[in-house]
C-alpha cells in the first residue's frame, strides 16, 4: 500500500487509555477486579436539571444542525461566564463551541504552528499538547513543573526557554496531573513575558471551578491578554458532563476565532445539538449550582483523605493539591530502593496490589519521580485502594 | 501578532454556510421571508424510537466517556450494516465511530496526504474533500462529472488523471450535489484502476439508502477493495439525525483504522455518548425501518414533482436525479442570455424571486452551468419556490 503521511509518525496519544486497555486485559485473564484510582473523570453523574434539559431538547426536536460556532444563547452565556475573569468583557462572537476541550488544542495549534515553530509546554502535563505540536512539525520546549514550587515554573525559567522561534506558551491552571495552581503574581509575570515577546497563549482552564485553596486567576485578567489568548474550557469537568463532548474556545482575537470556526467547519460541522442545550442549562441555570457545590465539597473531602493516606505509605510523600482532582505522589525513594521506574511500579501495583494508578511519565519526562492518583472515586474506594497499596509497599520496601 | 500557520491560507470552507449568512442578512434588512430550497438536511425529525432511545440513555446516566472508537455494540452493528455491501465481512474492530461524516474525510486525508501528493476528486462535489487536501499541501486533481453521463466520469477519464504522485481517489455515490449514482460496471472499473495503481479510496456512502432508481453498489463489493478503502457513512442523512453528529469510518486496513482512532483521540476523545446509543437504536431496531421508508418515499415523490416543475421553467433543464436529495438544474442558456454567472443568478433569485438555491460553483469549477436545488422541503414549499422562480425567469428571459 502507498505510505501514510509523514506526520503520522509524530502523532502521540493519551497513554492513560492504553493503561486502561492493559488493566481490562489483566482483569479478564486473572478474574480479579481492580480498584480504579487513575480516572480523570468526575465521579458523579450530570446534574438532574441538565439531564432534564437534554431530554426536553430531544422532545423539542432539537436534533438538527446548528451554526458551526454554536447556538447564539450558549455562545452568549459562555462569553458572560468568562467575562468575570477577564480584563475585557467577552461577547458571543468571541466564543466557538466545539466537541470537547481537546478540539480547542487541536484547532489552535493547527492554526499557529508550522514546522520548527517552538511551543513552550509545562511538564509533566496533559500529553495532547505535545502530541499535536509534534504532529505538525513543531518543536516542544518542555518547562519543568517543580514540586518544591507547588508544581509551578518561575518567570525566570520561562524567560530562558524563549527563542525567536517561540510562538506559543501553553498554561494549565488548575493543573492536570499535578493539582498545581498558578498564583496571581506568577500569572501576571507570564502575561508580561507573553506581551514582551509577542507570544500566543493557550490557557487551559478546564478545571477553573476546582480550586480547593486560593482562587482561580485567568491570564485574561491582565491587560492586553484576551487578544493573544485562547481560553480552553467546557462542560466536562465542572458539570460532570464528559460524555456530552462539549467544550469551547474563547478569544478576543477575531482572526483566531474565525480560524477556530473554520477548522471546526472542516472537521465536525457543529456540536451535538442536544448537548448545546444541556450546556446552556448547565452554565446559566441557578439549579446547577447546588450540584456543582456538592461535587466540589466532596472532592475537597476526598482530597484531604487521600493526602493523609498517601503520606502514611512508606517512601511515598505528597503535598496537598490546590486544584483539579489529581494528586501527584513522590515515589522516588521507592523507585530507587527497588531499582524500577514509575511505570514498572504502577504495573506491580496493578498486578500485586490490584489498584490502577498512572506513572507520572505518562505526562512527560519530568513526571519520572511520581505516580498520579485521582480523587474522584468514592471515599470507600479511596480507603480500599490506598490500604492495598500500603500493604504492598510495606511488603517490598 | 505572530503569524498564523502557512496551512491556514489553503483551508477552504463549506460555502453553502456563507450563502445562508447572506440570506439571513437579506431577510433581516428586507423583512421578506425566503423560500429555502438549498438545504442539505433531511426535512424530517429523527424517528420517535431513536428519540426514545436518546432519552433512555440520558436517564440511564450514559453521560460519561466511552472508548475513543465507540461503544462495542454500535461498532458491531455498523460492521454488520456494511458487510451486506462488501466482498469481505466487516468486524467491530474495523469501525471507528466519529463526530459526523466530515471527520472521516478530515482524518483519512490527514493520515495519507503529504505536500504534493495528488488526490483525484470528482467535480462538482462536496467542497471539504478539496479543502482538507489543499490545507495539507496536497494537490487536488479534479475529474469532471458530466451531465450527459448521469453525472459520472468514465474509467478512461480516470486513467488519464493518475500520475506517480496519485495516492487517493475520492468517490461519492449517491452523489452530492448532482444526485448521480455510480453504476456497478463503472464501480468495478474504478476498483480495478485503484488496485492496478495501488491507490487508496475514500468512498463517501452517506446517501447509500437514498437510491430512487437502481441500487447502491459499494466499491467494497469488489475483491481486494475493503483493505484499501475507507467507507464514510453515518446517521445524519438516512435517519434524519444531523444534529446528533454521529458518523463512522470503516476499513479492513488495520493501520488505517488505528490511525483514524488515534486522530480521533487527539481531536475529540470520543463521540457524544447519548448519540451513540441513539445511533445503535437507529441502525439495529426494526422500529426505525417504517420511518426511513416513509422518508424515502416522500423524497422520491418530491423529486418527481421538482423535476417536472424545473423543466417547465424557460431555459432551465434537468434529468431526474437517481439518488441523494439534490437536483442539479442546467441554467447555461439563462446565464448566456443574461450574461451572468451561476452565483449572480442565485443572488438575483434570492433578491427578486425570494427563493434560496445554490450556484453549482459552490461545488467546484465544473458546476458553472448549474444551480443546485434540494428536494427535502415540503411539497407546498417546493411548489411555491419553483413558481416564484418561474415567474422571475419568465420576466427576464
Amino acid at each position: 500500500m502507498k505510505t501514510f503521511s509523514a506526520r503520522m509518525a509524530h502523532l502521540g496519544t493519551e497513554n492513560a487509555f492504553s493503561v486502561i486497555t492493559k488493566a481490562k486485559k489483566f482483569e479478564k485473564e486473572s478474574g480479579i477486579n481492580l480498584v480504579y484510582l487513575q480516572i480523570g473523570e468526575p465521579g458523579f453523574d450530570a446534574p438532574e436539571n441538565v439531564k432534564a434539559a437534554t431530554i426536553k431538547a430531544v422532545q423539542d426536536n432539537q436534533t438538527h444542525y446548528t451554526p458551526t460556532p454554536g447556538i447564539p444563547a450558549l455562545r452568549e452565556a459562555v462569553a458572560q461566564y468568562h467575562s468575570k475573569y477577564s480584563s475585557t468583557p467577552y461577547e458571543a462572537e468571541d466564543v466557538v463551541i466545539v466537541s470537547g476541550g481537546k478540539p480547542v488544542m487541536f484547532y489552535m495549534i493547527n492554526a499557529l504552528i508550522d514546522p520548527n515553530d517552538e511551543v513552550i509546554v509545562p511538564n509533566p502535563c496533559y500529553p495532547i499538547y505535545e502530541s499535536v505540536t509534534e504532529y505538525l512539525g513543531g518543536k516542544v520546549v518542555p518547562i519543568q513543573l517543580k514540586e518544591e514550587n507547588g508544581f509551578n515554573f518561575t518567570a525566570e525559567e520561562l524567560e530562558t526557554k524563549i527563542t525567536d522561534k517561540t510562538k506559543l506558551i501553553i498554561i494549565n491552571s488548575p493543573q492536570n496531573p499535578t493539582g498545581g495552581v498558578i498564583p496571581k503574581e506568577l500569572m501576571g509575570q507570564i502575561a508580561e513575558i507573553a506581551k514582551k515577546h509577542d507570544l500566543w497563549v493557550l490557557s487551559d482552564e478546564i478545571y477553573d471551578q476546582m480550586v480547593h485553596d486560593g482562587e482561580h486567576v485567568s491570564i485574561t485578567n491582565f491587560d492586553g491578554m484576551p487578544e493573544r489568548t485562547v481560553i480552553l474550557n467546557g462542560a466536562s469537568k465542572t458539570y460532570a458532563m464528559t460524555g456530552y463532548r462539549l467544550g469551547w474556545g474563547v478569544t478576543k482575537n477575531k482572526q483566531m476565532a474565525a480560524y477556530l470556526e473554520q477548522l471546526a467547519c472542516n472537521d465536525t460541522s457543529c456540536v451535538n445539538t442536544m448537548a448545546q442545550y444541556a450546556a446552556l442549562e448547565a452554565v446559566t441555570s441557578p439549579d446547577t449550582k447546588p450540584a456543582v457545590q456538592y461535587m466540589l465539597s466532596e472532592y475537597k473531602k476526598r482530597r484531604d483523605l487521600m493526602v493523609d493516606l498517601v503520606n502514611e505509605i512508606p517512601g511515598m510523600t505528597c503535598h496537598s493539591p490546590k486544584g483539579a482532582f489529581y494528586l501527584m505522589a513522590n515515589v522516588r525513594q521507592i523507585l530507587d530502593k527497588l531499582g524500577i521506574t514509575a511505570a514498572e511500579l504502577c504495573d506491580r501495583i496493578m498486578r500485586e496490589a490490584h489498584v490502577l494508578i498512572l506513572p507520572g511519565t505518562v505526562f512527560g519526562q519530568y513526571g519520572d519521580d511520581f505516580v498520579r492518583f485521582s480523587y474522584v472515586s468514592t471515599e470507600e474506594n479511596i480507603r480500599k485502594g490506598l490500604d492495598k497499596i500500603k500493604t504492598f509497599i510495606e511488603s517490598v520496601y
